[in-house]
C-alpha cells in the first residue's frame, strides 16, 4: 500500500519504493500520480476525513480554547505516525490546482474552532487556522529525526501556542 | 557545488543531482558522503560558521531580548535561503555520531544568549536553544512549498516565540 510505504518512509519515500510495495510498475505510479503532491494527497485523504470529524466533534465542547488545542494536539499526533501527512499539509492551501487540498479540507474543518476561541478571547484575531496547521506541520518535520517524535513535537507544539493562547 | 544544488533543490536534492551537477560519479560522493545527513553537514558548514559569530558579536548587544530574537531571526532566514541547512540542523545534536554536528556548533554558540535572555527575565527557564532553533527549523521546512516562505516562515517564527518572550 502506498499509505503504509509513505507513512514507513516519511517523505523520503520515492515513487518508485512506492510502486516496489504496491507491486505495480513505478509508470502506474506516475500516470495516477503525477507529482510527488498529487499521491501524498491521495495517500493522506482517510486521515485528513478523521481530522475534520474530530474538529466537528470538539465544536460542541464548553471549553473553546481547550476544544481547538485539543484538536490541533490531535493534528500533530497524526502527523508524527504518517509523516506523509504533514509533507501533504506542508503545502499552501491557497494554490489553485488542488481544489479541495487536504490543507483545505482541514482549514475549513477547524475553522469554526478558532472562530469560538477567538470569539472567547482565547486566541489572538490575527491567528488563522493556516498559521496553527503550519506550525503542527513544522514541529512534526523539525522533530523527525529526534530520538522521541512524538514527546518533541508535542512539547514544541506547546511551547509554539503558549503565547498565541495564553492559559 | 554540492552546497548550491542543496540550495536550490532544497531537501530533495538527491546524491545523483548533486554528482551531476559537481561533474563527479555518485560513487565518489557517496564515497565521501556515506550519508545523507554527512553531505548536509558538510555543505552546510559555512552557514553554522556565520551564524556562530553572528551570535557571537550580538552577545554584546544591550537589549538581551532582542539580542536572542534579532539572532533567531537571522537564523529562519539563512534557513529559509538553504534549506539543506534547516535538513542538517532538523537532526538532534545529542546524537553522539556527528560531535560538531550542524546542530551542536549552532547550540553552543546560541547559549550565551538564551542564558543573558533568561536572566533578564525575557525567557521563560524551561526554554532550550534547541528548542527555539528546531521552531525555527520547523517554520522553514512547513513554509518550503509556500508563495512566499521567507515572509511566512518569519511571521510563524515571531507567533511561535510570542509566548516564549513575550515583549
Amino acid at each position: 500500500m502506498a499509505e503504509e510505504e509513505v507513512a514507513t518512509q516519511g517523505a523520503g519515500a520515492s515513487l518508485e519504493q512506492i510502486a516496489r510495495t504496491a507491486g505495480v510498475g513505478s509508470a502506474t505510479v506516475r500516470r495516477h500520480f503525477p507529482t510527488r503532491r498529487a499521491l501524498l494527497e491521495a495517500v493522506s485523504r482517510k486521515q485528513i476525513e478523521a481530522l475534520a470529524a474530530r474538529a466537528h466533534a470538539l465544536t460542541g465542547e464548553q471549553d473553546s480554547r481547550k476544544a481547538l488545542l485539543d484538536w490541533l494536539t490531535d493534528v500533530v499526533a497524526y502527523c508524527v505516525t504518517a509523516r506523509g501527512l504533514a509533507v501533504a499539509l506542508a503545502y499552501d492551501s491557497t494554490e489553485s490546482v488542488y481544489e479541495n487540498s487536504c490543507s483545505a479540507t482541514l482549514e475549513e474543518a477547524g475553522e469554526p474552532l478558532l472562530n469560538r476561541a477567538a470569539r472567547d478571547g482565547a486566541v489572538a484575531g490575527d491567528v488563522t487556522v493556516a498559521d496553527l496547521i503550519t506550525l503542527a506541520v513544522g514541529v512534526v518535520l523539525a522533530t523527525e529525526h529526534h530520538a522521541d517524535p512524538a514527546a518533541r513535537a508535542d512539547r514544541l507544539f506547546r511551547l509554539a501556542v503558549a503565547g498565541l493562547s495564553p492559559s
